[in-house]
């Protein structure tokens, strides 16, 4: 792992790190928050994945997330949102390919060799993370915008003993039945749909759900409204619903002068519980 | 309108009045917490609609509101839920008739002469309390529970310049899709489905929506939930989603132990509009 940049952030560090990743086949960048406090103890950590287009700088440079996580002592963590480079198939497209991983692992060619990215963020990055930075594996907590909270909702559903908390900003709730979705796993998955059902977020609230209550913010002029899909979150079972707080926020859109806006409540979301441990 | 009761509670006084209403041809009783801020100004007003079989009292005595309308200077009307009386037509079910008007205008014998509790509530108790109690009717919200959260959340959405907020706790929200809901529209408004939209919180949600966030709160082990549709409030036309905050909280039910659990959200929800006017 070679150290891209580091600087100070508050009374802790802003990092940022290139290692070699045996899933997705290439070099990876990612970003790392630690507070001043991680020179003293492991501290909890939160993973933040990051929507369309997005690299690991996006949310770094642009949401603010870093006043919140160092006041609680909470590490952050911003990987990017695929493979990259040279030999790394993409497409000319924004929303398929580089830039748009979707946090599944490709079983299709010609993606299926680097595009690897649910086990790059559910356990290549944490094993790497934990092994080299004072972060506590035992308090995880995952969020993420657009894409990257579609990511974090099916990651933890999956994994309800490696996240103790769970949110997402603007998530994409139902890629099964939205462009953005139906394209992409065609294309990283294959045309049988049974295979794409593990990968929305929809899809698993009615099949698994999460352990603990969710916090779920959108912007009410969403410009994405229609690809996003938030009332599906709901269109479970008759009968059962999840635990969460479902916001939707007048005159907010999809850009991260929302993230910006609701990032203070996600931190502190899953601060109370990771802190509590 | 004749004094039934009152006595102080924290600074200011919970009384019970009884009324002649024209609306619903009988005499009917209601509960009014006044704030001691009441003394010196008219007060903001939270009109507070109850359930099926409950009175004027359950809300009264059971949610423990008036410790945070008396710290936040706001009154707290409690409406019955139906006329009563013995000349006032009954039905041997808990759920049609007495104790459960649906805060609607019946158009069908025998309900239409007694059962108009929609007027009554947006129309003729205002009017009374007006008159007589020190509450300013430039600063209302309308919140319920059950049946009364349908009752606040359609008379809100039809009448946004008389209510300034609104909330709703484990409201029946789809009542044209429930078997709370359809045995009693076809009985008080008739078989013509077309009546029934009207008073139909998701039906409005589309139409109409209202204009500042709502607040809505269900018990995740809410026994009623297939009878309340809480997902319906969502299932409006794709890309249009109403501004609420929508909280399912774990391990809650459909009680008096609910409402009294987060009947502070929903006076603080109310208050810091009404007080700001």
């Amino acid at each position: 792992m070679e150290i891209v940049s580091e600087i100070s952030c508050f009374d802790g560090t802003q990092g940022v790190y290139r290692h070699k990743s045996q899933c997705c086949g290439c070099n990876m960048t990612f970003g790392l928050f630690l507070p001043g406090e991680a020179k003293n103890r492991s501290v909890p950590i939160l993973w933040y994945l990051s929507g369309l287009t997005c690299t690991h700088e996006n949310a770094m440079t642009k949401s603010g997330i870093q006043i919140w996580a160092a006041k609680h002592n909470v590490a952050v963590a911003f990987p990017d949102t695929s493979p990259r480079g040279s030999d790394v198939p993409d497409n000319g497209d924004y929303d398929l390919g580089q830039g748009a991983g979707f946090y599944l692992n490709a079983t299709q060619q010609p993606w299926s060799e680097h595009f690897q990215m649910y086990d790059y963020i559910a356990e290549e990055l944490p094993s790497l993370v934990f092994e080299n930075f004072a972060a506590n594996k035992n308090a995880q907590g995952i969020t993420g915008h657009s894409m990257g909270g579609h990511g974090a909702l099916t990651i933890a559903m999956k994994r309800p003993s490696q996240y103790q908390t769970l949110s997402a900003i603007s998530p994409i709730a139902n890629p099964m039945a939205s462009d953005w979705g139906q394209k992409q796993f065609a294309a990283y998955l294959g045309s049988n749909e049974s295979n794409w059902r593990d990968y929305d977020a929809s899809q698993l609230m009615v099949k698994r759900g999460f352990h603990r209550s969710i916090l779920v913010d959108y912007g009410q002029d969403d410009e994405f409204l229609q690809l996003l899909r938030p009332q599906s979150l709901f269109s479970g079972v008759n009968g059962q619903i999840p635990a969460m707080t479902f916001r939707v926020h007048e005159g907010h859109g999809h850009s991260y002068f929302f993230v910006m806006s609701v990032i203070k409540d996600h931190v502190e979301h899953h601060a109370t519980t990771l802190n509590s441990n």
